[in-house]
């Protein structure tokens, strides 16, 4: 039986999306099981049961194998050394901290190929391979969600530097006066474009400023239940208080964008995650200051664009991630 | 005779340095000429004859020969193609703005082949094969000059951009109520780090709020010849108003830096340029505050460093990059 699928799995606090992908790439399966956010290897080996039950073959009385799988690719949130497999930090992983991702992954997967990534490194690949960043060699991915990650390709790689810290987008500094991050910074990018930051922004503005307005009403009707799909949608109503308040968010991803515009004059800038689904509402601030601070006049059209696969972006990367290092690795061992 | 030399210039607005290296890298002749800054051309005309007449054999009647050049390369200020060689921007060198650099040196070099850089990139990879950075593959490289230039090597090559216009560190904008900057936008680091605007700070500290302070005689003593080395002079003779101005430039400097850091996680960062010799007045504050910035604790205690090339970085840097030129070429090509 030919090697001829790969898997790529991405976790998260309480779920592992995963596909298979054929040898061009193409997603032939996908599916999702329960994290179990107190061990990767029960994890890994439910997820393992789960891919060999529903795409490789039984064989015998040796119950399922994984012949089929070329090899295996693992996004994780947190700090991961792609080298040595480490997850030295993952907030929303606590029992998965200190563990080796790749010796899990091998034990687990009877040894296949095993490449590994931090969750925005793998959406990044993704987009790079099968999504917005199709036919670039040199991008810059902002991930806007709860928090906000980033990642940067260059010359077709991902850049994931010397400690495994590099793409931290999220806390580029922006404004010294800026409001506290949840890192225990000041005036990082999350701190005002991150979902905990856009909510608690929005509950202060309902407190405090707004009393009598359509905000203070949604703020107050909703409870800890609010989202920011729910203030997006105020805001395309075209309550002013919550408009101001996304155009704020566009502006400062803007600043940032610009930043990186500045260092690095990439092919595209992507910009996904779920708060990015607020869509115009931030590209459209984002795309009129970011040009404003850039200085070379090349670099100030630089398309900024929405990440284009969704939810199974750092999976689809994860199993792209996995097809380099086979492919790596039959060149050079 | 063996073609076993290499020419690596660095084209200022007064002068051209140059070296020449060896097969191995080593500089076995370094010179200067007078820039003529109308015209390319004719700089470069005059840098063919002196290198011709210094170091390569006459042969016959024909006069001067190219024959033992492998190689040639030019860094210059500006915003440079380093495919094309068009030099699109050049402040320090208007007469040869919309000029072809690759052009212009195969047409004087005897078709030999060629590598162009931005300035700061010559530099830093200059840092990268015999400097600094050497053992790195990873760097940032950030130049405080009159202006504040940057450089990013990534996986031992140059990042020069989709339009060059990669490596602005001088442009991140740091805060968005900081001071103006020459290139028309605010609180850019170069408005704090760059020698203009140190000796701009200078002097608004001597007129407006520090009348009779040896600064103030100082500005008033030195006139438009001012110089930063005059104002670290007296800071290191520790005067309390030129100390918190070096204070200020570094604290800003590792905000950058610490920024960077986040981004790229590279193995080291190296600070050089004229206002770099203002040493640990500038180091320290930028070695305290730039670690404060980053969310990986392995990116905090990288190495943040003087360069060690001094005036000649750029032109080895060329040198190197027509060696990586010459080389790429003889294996792709």
């Amino acid at each position: 039986m030919a090697a001829d699928l790969f898997l790529g799995a991405d976790t998260g606090g309480t779920g592992v999306k995963y596909v298979i992908t054929d040898l061009a790439g193409r997603v032939v399966h996908d599916g999702q099981i329960a994290t179990d956010p107190t061990s990767g290897k029960r994890t890994m080996g439910r997820l393992a049961i789960e891919v060999a039950e529903k795409v490789c073959p039984k064989k015998g009385a040796g119950g399922p194998t994984f012949a089929r799988l070329a090899g295996v690719g693992l996004a994780c949130a947190g700090i991961v050394d792609v080298d040595s497999g480490e997850l030295s930090r993952s907030p929303n992983l606590p029992g998965w901290e200190n563990s080796n991702l790749k010796r899990i992954l091998a034990n687990e997967f009877a040894d296949r190929p095993v490449a590994v990534a931090n969750d925005v490194n793998g959406a990044l690949y993704g987009e790079y391979v099968a999504g917005a960043g199709q036919g670039c060699r040199n991008l810059v991915m902002i991930a806007l969600g709860t928090g906000v990650g980033g990642g940067v390709l260059v010359d077709g790689k991902l850049v994931v530097g010397r400690s495994s810290g590099a793409g931290e987008i999220g806390h580029m500094v922006l404004d010294p006066a800026g409001p506290a991050c949840t890192c225990g910074g000041v005036g990082c990018l999350e701190a005002w474009a991150g979902g905990v930051a856009i909510l608690k922004q929005a509950r202060l503005l309902a407190k405090v400023e707004l009393k009598d307005t359509a905000l203070a009403r949604l703020v107050a009707a909703k409870g800890d239940s609010l989202t920011v799909r729910d203030l997006a949608d105020l805001a395309h109503e075209g309550d002013a208080a919550c408009l101001a308040l996304f155009t704020e968010v566009g502006h400062r991803l803007g600043h940032a964008v610009g930043n990186m515009l500045n260092l690095l004059d990439p092919d595209k800038v992507i910009i996904g995650g779920g708060v990015a689904q607020a869509g115009e509402l931030i590209f459209g601030p984002c795309r009129r200051h970011a040009p404003t601070l850039v200085l070379s006049p090349g670099a100030r059209n630089t398309p900024i664009v929405p990440a284009e696969l969704g939810p199974l972006a750092a999976a689809v990367g994860a199993a792209a991630l996995a097809r380099a290092e086979v492919s790596r690795a039959g060149v050079t061992g």
